[in-house]
């Protein structure tokens, strides 16, 4: 009975809530609606400051800047694989925490770049009218591709610039964001696996949550750290409940505005091949990991990896299974349709865009295997195969003009592809032989032994043979024999008798022959068909609405608050240091590290932990600072709860929440934990003089 | 071109195979239906000889008894568990193959049942009267199970007779299945299981097929070779295409005349659910088995049944995501709704029996992951566990009377649960802790850290932990242990100390929970709701149909047939020896045996060995005899083609196809490759006198 009236008092108390919806783009951000909801109004300086002081890390994270000297905050999940990357058997960063004592001891991340937005454009125009009176197929893809590259590389006027030309509105708009680039990104500070992640998959995306799921790195120029003018101070005191808070960051992507035939194809077929693909990955690697501690240490980053996005994916997958919520889609697609189909004008310019993507995702449901296994890789489950294809690809690639490039290969990427192949990360043979074997024994499995593809790629050997000699005879492990393959060209690469270079060669027909079907007659029609939805979209719905996520900077408000299960559990906003110990079992994922145990009776256990907002994110976000009205850094943001995941298609003010490491938890562990006198020194100095 | 008219013209040859669908009980065989098509009308001692000469392993497989002294054949995947168990390290017959010189060589089977179907009676009336008013709930599960097991008791005189009362029409008929019963079945002869299952995973449910998928097994009485009366004589010319052939076996089960919330929730979630935790555990087992030689045996039946399951699945799923058969089918339940509803005596008679499954599902997605994890044992995926639950269990249910046991506890169930508790199987402690620990991690997983069951389960300990110290820890390994167990009852559960009958001990209730939740909430409504729809199906379209199969003796019909895929390609129906010399690449699962190879030269490559037929089967047939007008063993069930998958919800006569080895295919090679003469003596020795 408590619960039940609790419930009620809370969902009453929730309704205001229901406008925190939008991951909004920073030039059209709400800032009269916030005030009207929690009396505080962004100024165009304060967004402008707080975009400035935000940060990505381009493999797939989000960041903040949290001094002057380039400073960054980030998630530990974020730099997982540089961490692990920089360790060896000998010394397991990963598990042992790590601390630059000195600048000196800031040890550069292999494969991190990071990026700091600094303008936008809007190029909607010219994109549009290269593409005009074209038909969504090969024509229009190509004037398309050609016209965004040259306006990248017009915009990249050197390798510390990046600009990206974004699609927004599924086509509505098209931006052009320019970064500044960073990609001499070192680690200053990481925590150990254990409390970063304490809880482990099981704790995933639940609350109430006790990680300190932190990492600082700092962006370096010509040897130097960089200067960086706008950063976040760190609150002390941390968020309250009730508080109005932000979050800046870089959502990797939702789906709300597609359309009903697109998530059907989702539900139907790509999810549950990516679930499976994950679930059988997930016991191959589990079971690798036991073998021996080095193979436990060298498989965590991918076993992490996977273990998230299968937690993730079938959250997402629930909800597509929710009949409410699809019904409701299917509700609001079915008004839409008669809305256009009352406007005469309306009707004709969006002609049969549905019936046209619902085509589209016939024939793509055709060549899902396919094309999921030869050109997105999952047949080729390894970092020398990605590697060599890359090389194949750059040799054909490199000759072309910029313009008629595949997109990956256009002048405004190659920092990106050059810091890939120049990674001097390690690449494991045991690790690469297994997920390779296996991967291949995926391809047979799926196309059948005999299949074209299957019989060339195999021959009469057994997938895991191959797998085998595949990376025992390859040299690609050595950064510099990728480098001279890449300035050989075409040349060199034809020569070359590397077999992964062999294997890449031989399937990369095969694999551009799927990618082109896949881009001409899935990709272009759904493209030029969401155009004009979209474009009917502004005329019905007006255009003061936020574009669904497409890994660009984006602002959401909230604030600090729990929420309430349907069974009546109510979850509080903030848990405190004090719940870890209550939490721990002495075992993984529910241990706490030696440095914890040991700084127990310093640590004062009221001090928030992690802590609960309504703001609305979802994957990508991980990383993103959140800040207060003042501007003040006062948490992390590193998970959603469960309820989040459905978030991809749409947001439930009512349970969705953004969850975050609290800046009293960082400072406090910082401090009596780590004793990183070096780092609270820059991280509070600031504050001190603010 | 060639390919399009060769399609046509086999649509066209192929449109009499229309009728071949059908599953029959033998107690409503079609016979005038197959002399309308194929000329041969079935009489009644040519339908009783061939139910007493088809047999059924209980555990979930067809045979058939090809001698008059109890010589049974069924496949090698039938037997492949025996085969395992009677093997060491140091013997595996698995790999190498088996074969029993003299009668004193054949092994017992440590777990094999073996039934021979003797008499059909109809019991629809006495179970009804006995559930007669009862809405669907509790009272009516007790009253319907009371009565089931009072029916089985009276039937069941010894442990020599198995009597079993099935729901066939769902609920539209109860039948009691009477069996002659044989538990003393021993293994006579293998093949290698390179052979029996030669293209291994890749090639299952596939076509062209070259296995030798078969065991000998011979039933024994009283340590002797039981007489059976009826037997196939074997067909030393195996079948020619066009033949008309009849499949005499245990389809195990079919879901085509469920309703569509039962096909949505299959779809949405079980199937989901179960491919999840097969792909997964596949991924657990694949690389347990690579660690060391010893792993790769004793994995090896597991990994087979997963592999075999997960295919199953997948394709019953991709009929579920087929648009246009899913259409189908509810355009079906439409129309019969209509009808239904046109008919006011039948519209009070149906009720609301649609919407009471509706909910019924609903009801039953709520509860379907806790099921299936306590319940059904998916969080504890270990033999002993098993052998602890079914002590504990038998502990209280053999205080009851009969009647109101639950079902698998009743008197007529007892020598299976004593076979099993009996068992000389050997139990493998890495194995057992490999899955155990695994599954208890997606227990905690799917339910979450903080559900009660998971806390009493796990304690402290990480799942891996305590799956090794249960299995370290218990003595249920040792048979005698176990039997003296079920002797002491009550007493003696409640004394146990051993950590697996503490943990069944432990969540026995809430398994029970679930259990009591599913049947009353479930099971009941669905059956009722299905009693009603079966009476309005009888009215509105006849009786003269089949029932779903429910693991009860069927007898199908149909033609040694190929079939066109729909992209033209014609594929034909016999493959030859020498068909697998050219498939084999030397690596497995294409490497054929050394025993093959050094027999090439006598072998005739001409000789046909894998068969396809019209036959509507489905997984359980597995085993079944092919049979010809004429009586003769022409061929052994062994598989279906990949779109026989789909026959789980309908029969496509166009593409559905059986598979089974050719009897000329078995007599060659158990003649020159296996020098099996004592076996080719006793099979061919009839066949000359006849």
């Amino acid at each position: 009975m408590r619960n039940l009236l609790a419930a009620l008092c809370c969902l009453a108390l929730a309704q205001p809530a229901l406008a925190d919806e939008g991951m909004w783009t920073y030039d059209a951000f709400p800032s009269a609606q916030v005030k009207a909801t929690y009396g505080f109004e962004p100024d165009a300086k304060w967004l402008d400051h707080t975009r400035l002081a935000s940060a990505r890390l381009a493999g797939g994270c989000s960041a903040s800047f949290v001094s002057p000297d380039g400073l960054v905050l980030t998630n530990h999940h974020c730099a997982h694989s540089c961490i692990e990357q920089l360790s060896t058997a000998k010394r397991d960063f990963v598990a042992e925490g790590f601390l630059a004592k000195t600048e000196k001891d800031e040890v550069r991340c292999p494969e991190i770049e990071l990026n700091q937005l600094v303008a936008i454009d809007d190029v909607t125009d010219r994109v549009l009218a290269a593409t005009k009176g074209l038909a969504g197929g090969k024509a229009f893809n190509e004037a398309q591709r050609g016209e965004m590259a040259r306006i990248e590389k017009q915009c990249a006027t050197g390798d510390e610039v990046r600009c990206d030309v974004v699609t927004l509105y599924q086509g509505g708009r098209y931006h052009l964001y320019k970064y500044r680039r960073f990609q001499d990104v070192r680690l200053v500070a990481a925590p150990e696996f254990a409390i970063a992640f304490f809880g482990g998959d099981p704790d995933n995306f639940n609350f109430p949550r006790y990680d300190l799921d932190f990492s600082f790195l700092r962006v370096y120029e010509n040897g130097k750290p960089a200067k960086t003018e706008h950063w976040f101070p760190m609150s002390v005191s941390g968020p309250k409940d009730g508080d109005l808070v932000f979050v800046s960051g870089h959502p990797g992507g939702t789906n709300r505005k597609v359309t009903m035939a697109e998530l059907e194809l989702e539900r139907d077929a790509r999810t549950p091949q990516r679930l499976l693909y994950l679930a059988e990955l997930r016991g191959i690697l589990s079971e690798f990991s036991k073998t021996t501690p080095e193979h436990k240490r060298i498989s965590s980053p991918s076993l992490f990896y996977i273990e998230n996005s299968f937690k993730a994916r079938q959250g997402r997958l629930a909800a597509l299974h929710d009949e409410v919520f699809m019904a409701g889609k299917r509700e609001a697609e079915a008004a839409f349709k008669k809305q256009v189909a009352a406007d005469a004008a309306l009707a004709t310019a969006v002609g049969p865009a549905w019936d046209t993507i619902a085509a589209a995702m016939k024939r793509y449901r055709l060549i899902l295997d396919r094309h999921g296994l030869l050109e997105e890789g999952r047949a080729f489950n390894s970092d020398l195969f990605g590697l060599a294809r890359l090389l194949v690809r750059a040799a054909d690639e490199m000759e072309k003009p910029n313009e008629q490039r595949l997109r990956e290969y256009a002048d405004a990427r190659l920092p990106q592809l050059k810091q890939r192949l120049g990674s001097e990360a390690p690449i494991y043979d045991d690790l690469e032989i297994t997920t390779l074997g296996w991967s291949l024994t995926v391809l047979r499995r799926v196309l059948g032994a005999d299949d074209a593809v299957v019989k060339k790629v195999l021959g009469e050997r057994s997938p895991d043979e191959l797998a085998q000699m595949l990376v025992k005879g390859s040299k690609l492990k050595d950064a510099a024999v990728r480098k001279a393959l890449f300035a050989g060209g075409r040349k060199a690469i034809a020569a070359s008798q590397d077999p992964f270079i062999v294997l890449a060669r031989a399937v990369d027909g095969d694999a551009r022959a799927v990618r082109t079907l896949y881009e001409e007659e899935v990709e272009a029609p759904v493209k030029r068909a969401h155009e004009a939805i979209a474009k009917a979209d502004f005329a019905v719905h007006g255009t003061s609405t936020y574009p669904d996520a497409t890994f660009t900077l984006r602002l959401s408000y909230g604030r600090v608050a729990g929420w309430t299960e349907d069974d009546g559990r109510v979850v509080p906003a903030l848990t405190t240091i004090a719940g870890a110990f209550e939490r721990a079992t002495g075992r993984d994922p529910f241990k706490l590290p030696k440095s914890w145990l040991t700084a127990r009776t310093q640590l004062d256990g009221k001090t928030s932990f992690d802590v609960a907002t309504t703001n609305d994110i979802i994957g990508g976000n991980s990383g993103s600072p959140l800040v207060n009205a003042a501007g003040e850094l006062v948490g992390l943001v590193f998970d959603g709860n469960i309820h989040s995941l459905a978030g991809d298609y749409g947001f439930d003010a009512r349970k969705n929440r953004t969850v975050a490491v609290t800046s009293s938890a960082l400072l406090e562990t910082l401090e009596h934990v780590y004793g990183a006198k070096r780092l609270v020194g820059e991280l509070r100095g600031p504050v001190a003089t603010k």
